[in-house]
């Protein structure tokens, strides 16, 4: 048995190592590749892709994880051992279950579908994304058949990204906050905008600013980079290795400063990951709502904290001078954390970014089942736009078609997002029940105790726990979305009191 | 036959999408990577690597060219077809006459060996690189054995770099020349020293000036991108993403500039490859040696002539303003062109470089064929180093310990670099026979019928021809070494006249 994790552990780590390389030339691609290096690019990538897939799918290397992963054999082995088997096992068995003619299929169709939808979003244009959003329906559909489940088919494609997540569970948590999310928003809908003095923030001094405010927070510069690129982002390469990204406006610093410190939550999650463990389970990350958990605690529990706004204002001052920042910490805080109803999700503010997703998990639930139809789209979601946000959207690129995902094949993904908001506060309150004075430091630019005290319950624990089981481990209680709503009720408070 | 030969054309062409990502994980360690991740790159590398290695010496891999490159059935392919697998053949057999140990204790010893050369070379210290360079020679006189060779075993290691090369035929390239440079270090030995007044040169501004003369000669920066390293290189990607990088001293441009120029002349020859040929020799640079011609053409030939100073002079003017460029253009050619004997190759000028190559040759050759042992290596080379440069090397860290090549196992590769300087100028006689008025072109920043007449006759052609067949091509002779010494005397008469 030792001999066999051994060689799983090996297969592991040299497939890792391959996705190193995958990892960079996505990065290379998004930062550095010039106007007429993508198509070769492409060819690049998809052959790397391809020897990984070949990998995965080796029938020895699936038939190395079944072995292991049989009792009582499997009950014998070290603790270690057996998340590595458990986790692989439940990567392998899934790939397993999708023909490669299918798998090729998708490949080639959300390849072609991201084309399509680019030209529908900028003419506007549903029914030229209709036909092939309906064909990645339909290859959902089918997927979820192939992977198999238990309760609902959507419940197939949400454990992808978030293991053993279900329908049952979301609904729970999503249906009874939206609710609730709706009469905040409607609370909100007379205030006031609110808007800080116009400046002008230049560019290579919001960088420095940038990169202070990263070190401070934890990240290890020396093991990572900080780039520009249009979608900010954050990569592994491999450990010693991991880089963010940023974009930037010269009106308002906390386009790039927001984005930095989000992806930087991300990156403190990679880089606290146990190197030693490359390549193999216990040194990845739980799951996509556990990652978002970790960079919505740095934006939103750290960076718009009344703490944090004293800190950044201190720093504003600093590569800006006084001239440049004329507001006060105040001010600047309440500015951070304004709620305004709005129609794209990327831009929306904390509270309405919750019914962004809400609306979506809904609609990917009810198109899985097979009780809404594509071509219903555009009208089922102006009426839950309206519903949820009191707005009426004019045109579908503001509306259905704002987002990429469905044309990458990504359905299931977006609750990930709210579970990651979700997870932040309920993992958050717990820290600060163990260290009250947390925010008080952070005035000071002081987060060493939050970061160690994230390291040590989650980053440590690499894939050892499920992520529900690990929100239940670290705070006692089963993932639960009332402490979001207590975050997100004091915002509103903030800007109607 | 068809059918076979597509199935290779395919393999190839997989294997250079491979070879596509491990350039990016070199490119991106020189310029990009943070102190922290060298280890796991450097086990990223080495996975991707394998993976090309296996495919290369794949039995069925080999048994496919062995079949394609076998007459009669050779002789019924296409031209095109011939090339691609002569030329695979070439490359694959050379890999199969080498047992996978042997690969695996040279790849072993030459990563152990760089450290050792790198802190012996810091402390000066010869005897500690002894016992392993001693053990890379004993291997590459292996090599040479296992490779096979008619005349010297050392053709055996040459013909890596550059296909067919043998020592003869070096010995009469080499050998009078370096007689005939000896005389010319000579006579400009009692030259007082040449230097233009000091002044800074900011770097921002030193970036322009280097992307404007690197469009203007023709280098596609949409397809392409100019860094910073510490040692600048030029690495293809993939078509369409050709990267060069320079380095910067703020008190003289010509760092700068000059590596820039350089790395252009290499990235043109391979931004002139058919990319059509991706993967396959039809695609490919034909060797080191014409490599090297085409960086010393732009570098040398153009870049150090009277009318580029002209030219160079005015963007000095427009990019440092009038005070920070206080000489003439024809100042500036003089110093672009003194010649002063120095311990340093990658600093010596274009008379004395080839010496500094000419002596590394005749060691290279007695080291191999036996005659020269490793430890008699430093007072070998410090009295060619008085016979042909005149000077006392007093430590061997400016001497035998300067160059990394051999801890690379690179034995075999110095020579091209002068024989990149003795095509350059075969060649650019030829182009200046057939387009008299060139140079004056330069002075107005016309470089394209330059490149025009390169991209027809040498960079189209990929490795249809092999090194010196293709100098006999195209400038009716067999490389000869009469039109460089012509081109360096009268360097040596511009100092002296």
């Amino acid at each position: 048995m030792d001999k066999k994790l051994k060689e799983l552990r090996i297969r592991l780590t040299e497939a890792a190592k391959l996705n190193s390389a995958l990892a960079l030339l996505n990065w290379d691609e998004e930062v550095n590749l010039g106007p007429k290096g993508h198509a070769f690019r492409g060819q690049a990538n998809a052959a790397l892709a391809a020897e990984l897939h070949k990998r995965m799918t080796d029938p020895k290397f699936v038939i190395l994880i079944a072995g292991l992963a049989r009792k009582p054999g499997y009950n014998r082995l070290s603790a270690d051992g057996q998340v590595v088997v458990r986790e692989s096992w439940r990567d392998v068995s899934r790939l397993q279950k999708l023909p490669v003619d299918f798998v090729r299929e998708m490949a080639a169709l959300s390849s072609k579908a991201f084309g399509v939808w680019a030209q529908a979003r900028q003419k506007s244009d549903f029914d030229h994304y209709l036909p092939v959003l309906s064909k990645i329906i339909q290859l959902k559909r089918r997927e979820a058949e192939l992977v198999g489940y238990k309760g609902h088919p959507y419940d197939a494609l949400l454990d992808e990204f978030e293991p053993d997540l279900t329908c049952e569970q979301l609904d729970k948590l999503f249906l009874p906050l939206a609710g609730e999310l709706t009469k905040l928003v409607a609370a909100v809908k007379d205030s006031p905008p609110l808007a800080l003095p116009k400046s002008t923030y230049p560019l290579p001094a919001q960088t420095a600013l940038n990169r202070e405010i990263a070190a401070s927070l934890g990240y290890d510069l020396q093991a990572g980079r900080i780039d520009a690129s249009p979608h900010p982002f954050m990569v592994t390469i491999h450990p010693g290795d991991n880089r963010i990204t940023t974009r930037y406006d010269e009106q308002d610093f906390w386009v790039s400063t927001g984005a930095a410190i989000h992806e930087v939550g991300h990156a403190l999650y990679e880089q606290g990951l146990p190197a030693r463990h490359f390549g193999t389970p216990l040194g990845e990350a739980v799951s996509l709502g556990i990652h978002e958990s970790q960079s919505r605690t740095w934006e939103n529990f750290v960076g718009r904290s009344p703490e944090f706004s004293e800190y950044l204002h201190t720093l504003l001052v600093k590569y800006f001078d006084k001239k440049t920042i004329r507001y006060t910490p105040g001010k600047l805080h309440k500015w951070l954390n304004r709620i305004q109803p709005s129609f794209i999700r990327v831009e929306a503010d904390e509270v309405t970014y919750n019914l962004h997703i809400i609306l979506r998990y809904e609609i990917e639930k009810l198109l899985i089942e097979g009780s809404l139809q594509p071509k219903e789209l555009p009208g089922f979601w102006n009426q839950k736009v309206k519903q949820y946000l009191g707005l009426t959207v004019k045109d579908d690129a503001q509306g259905v078609l704002q987002d990429v995902h469905w044309a990458h094949g990504a359905i299931g993904y977006f609750p990930t997002y709210s579970l990651g908001n979700l997870y932040a506060a309920q993992l958050y309150n717990a820290a600060l029940l163990s260290m009250p004075r947390l925010p008080a430091g952070y005035a000071h630019g002081r987060f060493k105790p939050l970061l160690g005290w994230l390291r040590t319950n989650i980053h440590q624990t690499g894939r050892r726990y499920r992520p529900a089981e690990l929100v239940e481990k670290v705070t006692g209680q089963p993932p639960d979305s009332s402490h979001l709503l207590e975050h997100l009720k004091a915002k509103v408070n903030l800007q109607t009191g």
